[in-house]
């Protein structure tokens, strides 16, 4: 992203947990702070060092670019275990081998780490049909600030001894503990997938759509909502344009079901309101799909300024006037940016990506594009997490008691405030 | 269960959170230990106050029975707001009026509180569809020790700011929190499903057969195994026989789909290794559920000494093993008690009921059943927690460090150990 830089005094790049354990309690009675990074793929500065390094107090960065193992898939229980540095990519390839999926899919898949992943509990595309990251780690193994090595291990699905550490480093950004290695549940592909792009009137249409998808008995395996500015830019970039109608937003949704899937969906989409135009394409849909993953290429090509990047969530209900306010926030007096927004419509989770904002407006418009979402009841990071860049925030979001909790958390397990030094608490 | 009695100096109903908050902090500063009841329907003696008073700190019994508000159902958002102390089946009722319902079930709804599904983590019958209450957890809000309110309530199923709290707090059995009220997620009942039971060969054809009604295309909406020993004892007690074939193992499936799904299901039948026979009933399939849950009652109605009842999981391929082990030890010289094993087969959960065990045998045979498990990888506790009952044995199950590290959270967050005095911890 070229907006983060920082200072670390070494790199050290462990093959094993034992030799992470090492650094980290030699980093632990020296005072160093451990800065740790997966695959480096993360849009908040989360896995970059502090820029304005503490004299007194030096920085290693961590990386986890060598430890790539991934265990024999375990196919009867639906689970593998893998190194914290093992890409999603390995991962998926590795379970698709014996007919299985990784449950998490992004962008970023042939860079993203396991850890990583787990790190921030990232969400992606699959997010409403298999939850996310947190949701797919049976197990996990991780060297505390201290130098010890906690391992819970077991590819049980029910397992209520005590607290959910596993789910409590899920998401923590490495501010409490080096994630080393994660045993992550997989699970089986869609059968008889159906993929459609919907030309709507109205965001609300698309997710009253989902909601009678569901009624009527189909698994949705992806909602993905763009617009029509989005769909346009990609066009011009020489994706083409999936319907013929034009139409304000574009729903893309992948299906799938026991048999008759088309024949469902089809009668989905003829009683739903506001549908203008559809076309279907049976099995993975590539085509369609390319519309909506040339979405940040084509944004990336199309603006004269570092593109505003913003990830946030709001309630269901919410989302039609949230992403109306956004759109008259980019283009009001004050801003004249140009907004392309889309997303993961079934979570709630929009993508807000602002093209042509003058460099001096950029923290302006990050404050009003938090107020707004603040307003709504939303999230100012719906899968993309706090890291560095968010972290002045986090007040919009949660409590002062909240807070002081996680502290109280952060200071119990990591007393010395060695592990990923500014990240998520600033 | 007349297992466990305790003393406490006084019971308070509060009615709202600030009465507890007022509660809490007074205690907090007078040093008296709070033990959180909820339904009272746990197994494991986790809402029962210390039968041994430490004569210096007294205990009080915080009930939630007062505190039953139900909110108003969020349609769209598919959630509900509820105070601690409302009941899974008002809970489940409030949603159905909506068309929507709870995702968690187990036979205690009528009593079992929302508070208490999710301070222990619930599993049930529709986990393996819907997922543990943990998951359900869209909000939380909960008296800390001290006394403060911490309240993190939005219906946002993406929302990555900071630690996962409410996941932390669901499963800590009151140690870390009194819980006062939870933001729940609710889910779409399922569209056309049939409930059959299969007569069946071995465990192992049980597994199989669940993975090949989902490689079908089928979502599996409950997965309970039976023994040729329980249906028969349930037979005994007026209950009918499900499948004329006499079978060592009987698999109860619900499943549903976009359509066609008895043939789909017939289909898998037909192909499956070890099936013996079957019936299907389409709908609810009440009568055929009818004898899965006469189970508890008829085993109660059944033995000549309090009934020995462990909740066990094991890895999913060692499910086989350990059944046939299990039955092994009941009948085995040093023990001599009639097994009745049932559970949610599709999770690796085993309830295991131990009928006509001599009264000094009974914390032998736990013994000698955990030491079985953990020989197979297997969890002490599936879906009832630790509570008083089973807190000398979390060695089997968690590590030192992993143990520690839980401690290092409990001393953080009720630094005075106030807040359900042995439980977890012993």
């Amino acid at each position: 992203m070229g907006r983060y830089t920082g200072h670390a005094d070494a790199v050290v790049r462990p093959r094993t947990t034992d030799e992470v354990a090492a650094v980290v309690t030699l980093c632990a009675a020296e005072g160093v702070r451990i800065c740790v990074q997966g695959g480096n793929t993360g849009l908040v500065g989360g896995s970059v060092p502090p820029s304005h390094p503490d004299g007194s107090r030096p920085t290693i960065l961590l990386s986890t670019a060598r430890m790539t193992d991934v265990d024999e898939i375990d196919i009867v229980g639906q689970s593998v275990g893998v190194q914290a540095g093992a890409s999603v990519a390995t991962i998926d390839t590795a379970a698709g081998r014996a007919g299985l999926m990784f449950g998490v899919d992004l962008a970023s898949r042939e860079s993203a780490t396991a850890g990583g992943v787990v790190a921030t509990n990232a969400g992606g595309v699959r997010m409403i049909r298999h939850g996310n990251t947190r949701s797919q780690v049976l197990g996990i193994e991780a060297v505390l600030a201290d130098g010890r090595i906690l391992r819970r291990w077991s590819p049980l699905v029910k397992d209520n001894v005590g607290y959910d550490i596993p789910g409590l480093l899920a998401g923590s950004e490495g501010t409490l503990a080096v994630i080393t290695g994660v045993l992550l549940r997989l699970v089986r592909p869609a059968t008889g997938a159906e993929v459609a792009v919907i030309a709507l009137r109205a965001v609300d249409d698309a997710t009253a759509l989902i909601g009678a998808a569901r009624d009527a008995g189909l698994t949705i395996e992806a909602a993905e909502l763009m617009t029509d500015a989005g769909v346009t830019l990609v066009h011009e970039h020489g994706g083409r344009r999936p319907v013929a109608t034009a139409a304000p937003f574009y729903l893309l949704l992948e299906v799938s079901g026991t048999g008759g899937v088309q024949d469902v969906l089809l009668g989905v989409l003829e009683t739903a309101d506001g549908v203008l135009d559809a076309v279907v394409e049976p099995g993975p849909g590539r085509a369609l799909w390319e519309v909506r993953e040339r979405h940040t290429e084509s944004i990336s090509r199309s603006t004269a300024t570092p593109v505003v990047k913003l990830d946030v969530s709001v309630p269901i209900h919410a989302l039609g006037d949230a992403v109306a306010d956004l759109e008259a926030l980019a283009g009001s007096r004050d801003h004249r940016c140009r907004p392309i927004l889309f997303g993961h419509v079934g979570d709630g989770n929009i993508h807000v990506n602002l093209l042509d904002v003058p460099p001096d407006d950029a923290d302006g418009l990050t404050e009003a594009v938090f107020a707004v979402i603040a307003g709504h009841g939303g999230s100012i990071s719906a899968e993309h997490g706090i890291g560095r860049a968010k972290s002045a925030w986090t007040h919009l979001g949660r409590s002062a008691v909240d807070l002081a909790t996680m502290r109280a958390i952060k200071d119990a397990l990591d007393p010395q405030g060695l592990l990923n030094p500014g990240v998520l608490f600033g």
